[in-house]
């Protein structure tokens, strides 16, 4: 074998240990302003990965979901989704003339967005289907690829990947730092967030817990592919986020991180599991930078959320007063 | 800082450059006889992994999936969940009275096997809604751990987590020591195999695929709990498990395993994705070790499996020529 000088073996063996130190000492969360926030956040994790510690927790159970829209990144005016369905309507249109005259097609075709939704979760589910399915899986990957990679806010004129909380990209890296699997639970569509969550957020596929729309085996051409078909399979949002959590992960997490009274029912059965638990709110009070909502929006509604982490001692965090940058694009 | 002497650290240097050097050398598949199955494996891992080879795999695309019943671990004379089911028929007994006069409850009770498995899958769907809803998934998982931890198979006399095939806790270890993740993906319970799949495979609960019923989130006393309902999820077997695989893992594998026509459309879906892909059946071939059994064997039938395999040149592993062990039981 190659044999090192004994000096450079050690030069290198310094340098190695002096990186670690720095490393440790570096802020893990940058972008939070100092408080009880951020400190309430460090104090669980460095709780639950000091060895010998009665709030030990070992690193496979060291499991945090993520609500996405409003906790991760924007969902104003509406889901990021909705404007995806929006754009795909108006791209299929020449193959569906049909749609000039029925609604909720008719109003997206006019650009009329209120019209378009005055139907609810009907109408949307309806301008999912038709957008969403009747491709292959590979196929629906492709064209959410393309859109993301292209596609801008109405109003910020970002890129919809721009508008993502760095100081969540925080919280994300410093959690695997310290041994923890990072899931997203959402109710935004499973396949709507895989293309591009392993690029943004660094959670790979696998790790996406979503709404699901059925898919079927078929060999098409004589190759086997995956055809997604306008039937619903599962919706993840509120009591569906414990049983998607199930279902996905098999465990009861030990940390959970919301925006609204979506996430509730998440939280709640993330809290009530025995040794420490962790849950956090992502309030939304920064009408400057983000928007200011909570008891009475329409889109990631916190009300009963609210009351319940004040309650129960949740963190909820102040957008205003916590975070030093909102969106990863503004600290670049 | 703490330095280290210049001596002391070469050593340490060297000690650790030998130390790697020995584990590359040793072999990774010692259960395995030398032949065209062992080599196959071990060609396929040394091609994806090299870097800058037209065939290099990136370590997050490097998924393998394994069929569990007849791949890792035994099958016969019948499922081991089937005699799970019919020993929670017999401890639930008391406080079912009527099973004594209602089939196919009655058989089970009266030990009469063949007669409780006449009434085909719908028979054994009705067993397994009786034995396996109506309590929460936590006293579930408490329920299949003290089964798995004591139960024994009455051919063997063996735990039947001891009838784990060796040759195949090597390949999954190998694979995941080359950056693989590991999962099942199995026409089983999926809440069947997550309370024992982690300490037996070292393959943790969110890698696990596997039929399911339906939860209800629900508060109980005041905590959140989820409760199993006597309805079918999904099933993950045939045209399913492509199905499953989508949905849990959202990316195609580029390795499968399994050893049944039930897994044929898995591993059709895995050999046409783009690029090197790898498809392995565990061929049932030693009557004196284990059992003898393929195209008409009721469990595990292996048929058109085996004329698409051979026509494909995937890997078709004999129990009987290619391992030296079969149970980790005898490898002790």
């Amino acid at each position: 074998m190659k044999t090192t000088p004994p000096f450079l073996a050690a030069s290198l063996f310094c340098a190695l240990a002096f990186t670690a130190t720095l490393a440790r000492a570096a802020d893990p969360l940058p972008s939070w302003n100092e408080g009880a926030a951020k400190k309430s956040i460090t104090a669980f994790v460095e709780k639950v990965t000091k060895e010998g510690s009665p709030d030990f927790v070992p690193v496979p159970e060291r499991i945090a979901t993520f609500d996405n829209d409003g906790t991760l990144w924007a969902e104003q005016p509406m889901y990021f989704q909705a404007f995806f369905i929006f754009d795909r309507i108006k791209a299929l249109a020449p193959q569906h003339p049909e749609w000039k005259d029925k609604e909720p097609f008719a109003s997206v075709l006019k650009g009329d967005v209120k019209s378009a939704l005055a139907g609810g979760e009907h109408a949307l589910l309806e301008m999912a289907m038709a957008t969403h399915a009747g491709m292959t899986t590979e196929e629906f990957d492709q064209i959410v690829k393309a859109w993301v990679a292209t596609a801008k806010h109405p109003k910020t004129g970002k890129l919809y990947t721009e508008m993502v909380y760095q100081p969540m990209l925080e919280v994300l890296a410093y959690l695997r730092a310290n041994g923890f699997k990072t899931f997203i639970v959402s109710g935004g569509g499973i396949e709507f967030m895989r293309p591009w969550t392993e690029k943004v957020y660094g959670i790979p596929p696998e790790q996406v817990v979503g709404s699901s729309i059925k898919t079927k085996f078929e060999l098409r051409d004589g190759k086997p592919v995956l055809m997604r078909l306008p039937e619903l399979n599962f919706i993840d949002d509120k009591e569906g986020k414990p049983v998607g959590i199930n279902q996905h992960i098999g465990r009861r997490p030990v940390a959970a991180f919301g925006n609204s009274d979506g996430d509730l029912q998440m939280l709640q059965y993330t809290s009530a599991g025995a040794g420490p638990r962790f849950c956090l709110y992502v309030h939304h009070t920064d009408a400057e930078r983000e928007w200011s909502y909570d008891r009475e929006s329409h889109i990631g509604k916190l009300d009963k959320g609210l009351d319940e982490a004040n309650a129960k001692g949740w963190t909820v965090v102040s957008m205003k007063d916590d975070w030093k940058a909102i969106y990863t694009s503004n600290t670049k």
